[in-house]
């Protein structure tokens, strides 16, 4: 068991790493630190046992997990505020959904000796904040831990452990594989979302049409994704941008070329591009990766 | 009350008109044409009450209510096969997602003074068949009826009162617009997520990277709309392939500007736009266009 963990930035990820901690007894002393006065009122509803900080230099010293569950535009000033009291014995990890710029910054900041894991949680929602909060958010969830040359190897593990003992499944790879694989699966289907609504409502505004409307033929599937918290998509994107911006050229080179198919009614390679397509949600749904119900089960 | 209604084509939206006609008594006598085997046998599991019927000559003079429920691409045939033996007193509708290019079909393959009323109730699924068909799977939902210079109001009204009774509300338009609409909300978005499911898997045969695995962080979302059936969908986008390459155009337009603004980290435009995209959700849900609860209430 972990003795003293402090979680700094408390939102949906942050309180449900609180809650389920607290809940399945993974650690002793859960400590909090949280800048937002409303996001403060709402952790004290709670009923799990924890203690909101301020003192930076006091608490860190004590800790034996730190997670910075923040947005990642703070990081840098996070790092560069809590690198001081660190020790070695303290592990430093984070839930950030882009590695390879933020492991550079910690490379920069953090001094000598201290061990950074880099984790992340495979759960999220459209909606941010503490209420929202989950003590089942990873179970049966992937958590990505990030492995470099100079990853040690001990404390790699103890926070495989930790997830573990939330719920989640382990998978470990490189910052590099990280950021390209999620820049496919998660950044460019979040920015291909929020463009489609945009193209939509620029479409409306011009032509007086309320397509809102008329959304539950496809477009209200997108809108659930571009209602996410816009601070943090906007730092994935900046964060992720080299990746992104290759993976948007593919798919707009694809989407030419299905447009050409299209206008050339060829039959035979759209079915099969349909066809294709199709397999990848039986597949999805046999690794469980979704739920098992047509239309999400809404209906 | 309609006394005898034809369905033909039995599928999702054929057994889902069958099961409401008969559990809402809106019909009198329900007869069903459908070319599958398959399709037949699970027919004759449904507790409703109807006829399966073969001879068109015999039945289709005996009609009040004929309704199209197959794939697109065959509606030439269809309509070309019941026009010789339809009547004046018969309507004549269709549940098809496009519409301009199927009113000229109509226009020109329909013995004159039938009343073609076209119809696209706005509820579907990802999944087909007539075994996944639900008695409410129009309640609640928009039904837009086609209304061109030629058509008859007294049968719009008849067809319109038709679908009420099924639990759908109504719109009316012409097919020009109702094109235009609808390669917005629903052809786009299918096409998207068709496209950016080929990328993906593009991708992963290229790198041997097991992208699907990591699917939850917002991929399975477009596998679930690019796992519809593949006939409708290369129907659908032939058959509204015009207005659909202009709305491409302007979404690769859209998706290049945003990527110019994530390269330069312009912080102020992609905050904006991710803000401007979250605010259509909260009006979707307002409007009740989708469910009210975070990630469709899957968790």
């Amino acid at each position: 068991m972990i003795n003293n963990l402090l979680i700094i930035g408390c939102g949906l990820i942050g309180s449900s790493i609180l809650r389920a901690c607290s809940k399945k007894k993974v650690v002793k002393n859960i400590f909090v630190k949280e800048k937002s006065k409303l996001n403060i009122k709402k952790l004290k509803r709670l009923k799990n046992k924890f203690t909101i900080v301020n003192d930076l230099e006091q608490i860190i010293p004590k800790m034996d997990l730190v997670i910075i569950c923040t947005h990642m535009s703070e990081y840098e000033k996070i790092i560069s505020s809590v690198s001081k009291y660190l020790n070695a014995k303290t592990i430093l990890t984070d839930v950030a959904s882009s590695k390879e710029k933020i492991i550079k910054i910690s490379n920069k900041k953090l001094k000598k000796g201290i061990s950074w894991i880099s984790s992340h949680p495979i759960s999220g929602s459209e909606v941010s904040g503490p209420e929202h909060g989950s003590e089942n958010l990873f179970h049966n969830k992937w958590c990505i831990l990030i492995k470099e040359k100079k990853t040690n190897i001990k404390n790699l593990k103890i926070i495989s452990k930790f997830w573990k003992r939330l719920g989640s499944k382990i998978v470990i790879m490189d910052a590099k594989k990280h950021d390209l694989i999620f820049s496919l699966t998660s950044h460019l289907p979040h920015l291909i979302a929020y463009n489609l609504i945009k193209t939509a409502t620029d479409f409306e505004r011009r032509r007086k049409y309320n397509l809102i409307n008329f959304s539950a033929g496809g477009l209200r599937d997108f809108s659930r994704i571009a209602a996410s918290n816009e601070i943090m998509w906007r730092d994935i994107f900046f964060s992720n941008n080299n990746n992104l911006s290759r993976v948007i050229d593919l798919f707009i080179s694809n989407l030419k070329s299905f447009k050409k198919d299209i206008l050339k009614n060829n039959n035979k390679v759209v079915l099969r591009k349909l066809k294709d397509a199709k397999k990848v949600r039986k597949k999805i749904i046999k690794i469980k990766q979704d739920i098992n119900k047509p239309d999400f089960g809404r209906n």
